[in-house]
């Protein structure tokens, strides 16, 4: 039997934590706010940002929007960010991407202080995850970690394999899960023999943007498999694992969708709530 | 038969190399210089920080030092730092560690500029190797990956298994074989079985400061050892590897001492250089 890992249930008790514990700060006058940023027309990100919107709304959070003309230069979004910055109202702060190809995304991201960056993708929040001080994480790869966690799989001791090392998942995914105490492999399109490194492990996360990557030859029996692809198709989404052919291979695997998707967007709740926290301490210890 | 690696000889090579570029920066007017501090009076930091000014006077780069007392304050150590980094001879400032107890080493670390950060030691280098952009990354793994080269040893789509995952060594080493395409494991004390991780590998860099802690359960026929570890014994200097019980067994293996320890002081002279270089650069695109 193959479990199927309910992500969209798991994203749901997280952000009644999240609202539970807003309703509170609001009481002690520190109500979080996030505002995204969003440059152009793109359908994608504009559904994207309006999902974000949502869910900030209702964890009872504040929601700050920006939206810039699509031909809008550096300094104009620069500016946005910087006034977003020097806001206390703003507890963070999210610049949608992709951006243009006009502007210097790494430039733009990098002036959202690390107090504020929820998305966790400047490099001082990079460097604060690989030295291990506080920061805010990247969203996809703290929600498969909790999402591991709400299914009591222990990752001290575990053997888990990374497939793909991308910016967005694979990368912090694998320093937190060291973090953790696993033993990590991590593979990408150089590895020679994927399923050499996938088939002794207690769990793969895979996230490659390769669609059906992985199917049973890849997977030991009863292992834990957190598919984080997302493809859109004729039939719906789909991920990175062939799902079907892993049934009653697979211990548990999530679905796509409804698996590690709606964790990220309770990630970015949690990681507002952080930052507002994070701010009012530091509030609180500065000298009136 | 089982090659010994001569990583004093690699060592030797690279330093010439950058004695060469050295005299043509004198030349042009852009003389390298590194600055050590050393707080206090620990006999081992006195003889690694000796070794570090001997190299940088032998490759023709100037040798600023600061001695501060044992009992220099937070405030007084920041001072000297902050003097250096805005000093325009100083390439290069090497905060040599451990510092004592009463003072915070992150905070004072953190404060060495990105661009005379020879250690590579502090949060926004990390960041920069984590996200893949222009810095300086620390001495001792960088040498592990120079090793690599000079001996020829393809890592692009090579299995390497990295033993300890500590600050200095096997986390930024583990970032630098996944750049270059290694399909790469990471163990370290929670690894349940160590043998089952490193066996199938082509490479095993070993850090753990765990003396003899790999022996021939843990070695594929023909792989490659680079051992990491220094321990001071009555019989001599040996390292996390049982090196004798490998000979026959392993393809190459580096020496305790003499393997990778003269490359931690080569890349220590590459990172001086490369910072005076990028200073030279900043420098140049600065209008008059
Ligand atoms: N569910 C979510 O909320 C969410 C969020 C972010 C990203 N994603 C998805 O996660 C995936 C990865 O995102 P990213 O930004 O880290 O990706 P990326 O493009 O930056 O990196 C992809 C990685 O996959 C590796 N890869 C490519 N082909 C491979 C192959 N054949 N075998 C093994 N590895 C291979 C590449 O080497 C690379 O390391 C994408 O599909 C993206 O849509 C989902
Ligand atoms: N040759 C050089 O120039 C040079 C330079 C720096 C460090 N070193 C040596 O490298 C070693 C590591 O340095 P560091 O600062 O990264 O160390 P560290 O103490 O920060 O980390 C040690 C790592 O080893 C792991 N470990 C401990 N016991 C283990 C076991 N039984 N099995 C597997 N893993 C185990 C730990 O989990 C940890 O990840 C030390 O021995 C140090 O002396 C040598």
């Amino acid at each position: 039997m193959t479990t199927t890992i309910n992500g969209a249930s798991h994203a749901r008790n997280i952000r009644a934590r999240v609202a539970e514990r807003v309703a509170r700060l609001r009481h002690d006058g520190h109500l979080p706010g996030l505002a995204t940023i969003l440059v152009g027309d793109d359908p994608a990100s504009a559904v994207y940002v309006a999902a974000k919107r949502r869910a900030i709304r209702e964890a009872g959070m504040r929601d700050f929007h920006r939206h810039l003309p699509q031909h809008a230069t550096q300094d104009a979004v620069a500016e946005v960010i910087d006034e977003l910055a020097a806001d206390p109202d703003v507890s963070g702060i999210l610049l949608q991407l992709p951006l243009a190809a006009h502007l210097d995304a790494a430039a733009l991201i990098d002036r959202i202080p690390v107090t504020k960056d929820v998305d966790g993708l400047t490099t001082a929040s990079a460097g604060r995850l690989a030295r291990g001080e506080r920061g805010l994480r990247p969203c996809t790869p703290s929600g498969v970690i909790e999402l591991l966690d709400a299914e009591g799989i222990e990752l001290k001791g575990a053997c888990v394999a990374v497939v793909g090392w991308g910016e967005l998942v694979g990368r912090p995914l694998s320093q937190l899960l060291l973090r953790r105490g696993a033993t990590v492999t991590v593979a990408h399109e150089f590895t020679t023999d994927l399923a050499a490194v996938t088939r002794p492990t207690d769990v793969v996360v895979v996230a490659t943007g390769v669609r059906g990557l992985i199917g049973p030859e890849h997977v030991k029996p009863g292992a834990t498999i957190i598919d984080v692809g997302i493809h859109r198709t004729p039939g719906g989404l789909t991920g990175d694992v062939r799902a079907a052919e892993l049934d009653g291979i697979a211990g548990r695997i999530t679905p796509v969708p409804g698996g590690v998707g709606p964790m990220t967007i309770a990630m970015l709740l949690v990681n507002t709530l952080q930052a507002a926290e994070w701010a009012a301490e530091q509030e609180a210890a500065v000298p009136a």
